[in-house]
């Protein structure tokens, strides 16, 4: 078994603001990240899969693979966007990077056995670093 | 003679849109980096000084002084913000990273000497990464 | 479930000089280590908590409540000290990494739940980088 | 508990070519990492054992005799070397760098009781990185 | 006026041998470097040019134009390649990085104005990281 | 011509504490960094050397004779040493950086024609990073 990660990397903005919450509400939960005109980040994307050897390649996950599906859902659709603005996602849902770690994790998952038809490899978790001080990880066996 | 350099870090948003050109023309120009919701970055920052060893100390540059100018001309306010809504130097002028460096530039010439009135250190060069593939460097001599 | 990882870093000098033991055993056992002057490391600290969403912030952890409790039990004890001669612990304890981390990992044990007293997020692992070549981790179960 | 992590670095060729298979099948496959004449890499490893604190020494893991074991059995055969024309173990083996870290584990599982006699440390995970956007582990358990 | 640098990868082998040298000579000029199965490195290379303020884009190098430029006359060269056997310039050069930098400043220099046909911006300097321990820079001006 | 560098690291401790100056002007100077007990670093330095490419071996640096410099004159000197106590340039000298990067400068100066006989290479710059925040150059012509 062989844990195969592979690091990916968009720029997005963002602004954490609640709707259910008042703006004294939000200022005081999100502080400068509240900021009404949003900032951004460059996010680093780790996607790690699971998997035996397959014989024929000596390899566990087919890489090229992985990134046509990583490409086509998550860095076509966050790349140089404003989360809260261009994704669906986050009309309604505050794009903390737990959240956004969360519809990562969701397209990537409703799309997994498509692009891996196989019993393997499966998809084991997702690590988001806003900036190098703050890393978000989500796991498989935890959110599903 | 001594070069010294001090790191910092902001995270910001903007939108590459040139106000003299029409929309196709900025399309065309800036690309994706022209998408009107604007999109982010974590901005690293280095500003060097030059200067002889200061005897008494045995530094060349008083960092803490340096810190107290950065902070308050340059992340105060760039940190957390969206260049073109929230800086005024940016409501007219495109804020490409070349851009950003001339005003930070600016801001740190113009307040230099209220900061260190001796003759040394001088502002040497300031360098600012958008991404850790894309650098920019503005250096004194140049631009004055 | 998210692990949430929030990166510290601070510079300390030690010596590995293990009380019980002789000279010539101490010499033997950490080497360059054991110079009776001390040396000292840049270390980088990541400290992990583990938690569901909370709803209403759509954050698993406080960052800003993490950032106070280790700033007041770790930075602020061990940022630009002599570990040896400056920390209680290491009075009869000689502070090699891995006494360091458990040191650590108490004082957060120890103060986690006067600063996250509900259910969650709770504390999952820590880990110290001496030099980007050594690194120790600590983990929750194996030391509760 | 711990778990103690040393970092190595060795640059070496390889070419990725199955022996099974048709030239046009592994062109298919690989890609120009089948390229007839090889191609390179800097690779980062990390090893990771895990064990208790030992008494004596403040220490979980000898990491000096770690090192004489890695220098041994894995630097001194990769280091400069042509994965394929030089290690016995890929002259029939595509030497991917899933093959890669198999080779490693074996050569440090089959040595670990000689460098180590006692019950811990246990040799825990490697991690291979073959760029930094390409990352491979193998962990105990998994492949035992 | 303003250096603006843009930073490219690329995974090569080579073996140093100097074919004018004995073999006894190679080896012991050369050592491990020798090693006639060849070894290889994931290159790092930073290509850097100098310019003002081009008025219309707010920029002072069109990076897509660059990256095109070194993709076509470096990357789609070297990249995946062992260098003694598959590019021209090395058949009877060695490939050290300082021949390499040559090799990559003369491309880029000899196509330079077929990209940039104003007088701005110039190529100022390559830099190539053989690892992050060994650095080779040709600058403009020393080389012409 | 080229600029080769190389990269060595050293962990060292040190305090900042001008003899010169009473105790209350040190702790008003130096701040944290006058604690008597002293605290750490773990340096990188980068040693530059300017030269034209020898004929003969393909390379404008012979890097086996910089590293014996380096390791004679710098690493066995401060490596897991208190700066202090046990270099004697700094028993009266306050050991900051810059005070630190002029004894490695006057180090490799004094013993550079030895190890480089001929007309080049020429020692051009040496750069220490305290902390990555925190770099210090010392570059010849300003120094000599």
């Amino acid at each position: 078994m062989f844990l195969v990660t592979r690091r990916y990397r968009f720029s997005a903005s963002h602004r954490l603001h609640a709707p259910q919450l008042s703006d004294a509400e939000n200022r005081e939960l999100y502080g400068k990240c509240n900021n009404p005109y949003g900032h951004g980040h460059n996010y680093v994307l780790d996607v790690s899969a699971r998997g035996p050897l397959e014989d024929r390649s000596g390899r566990a996950v087919d890489v090229e693979a992985l990134d046509r599906l990583v490409s086509r859902e998550i860095l076509d659709a966050f790349e140089h966007r404003n989360l809260n603005a261009e994704v669906e996602a986050f009309r309604h849902v505050v794009p903390t990077s737990e959240n956004l770690g969360m519809e990562i994790w969701r397209r990537l998952r409703s799309n997994w056995t498509a692009t891996f038809p196989a019993a393997w490899p499966r998809l084991e978790k997702i690590r988001i670093a806003e900036t190098p001080r703050n890393i978000f990880e989500v796991r498989a066996n935890e959110n599903e």
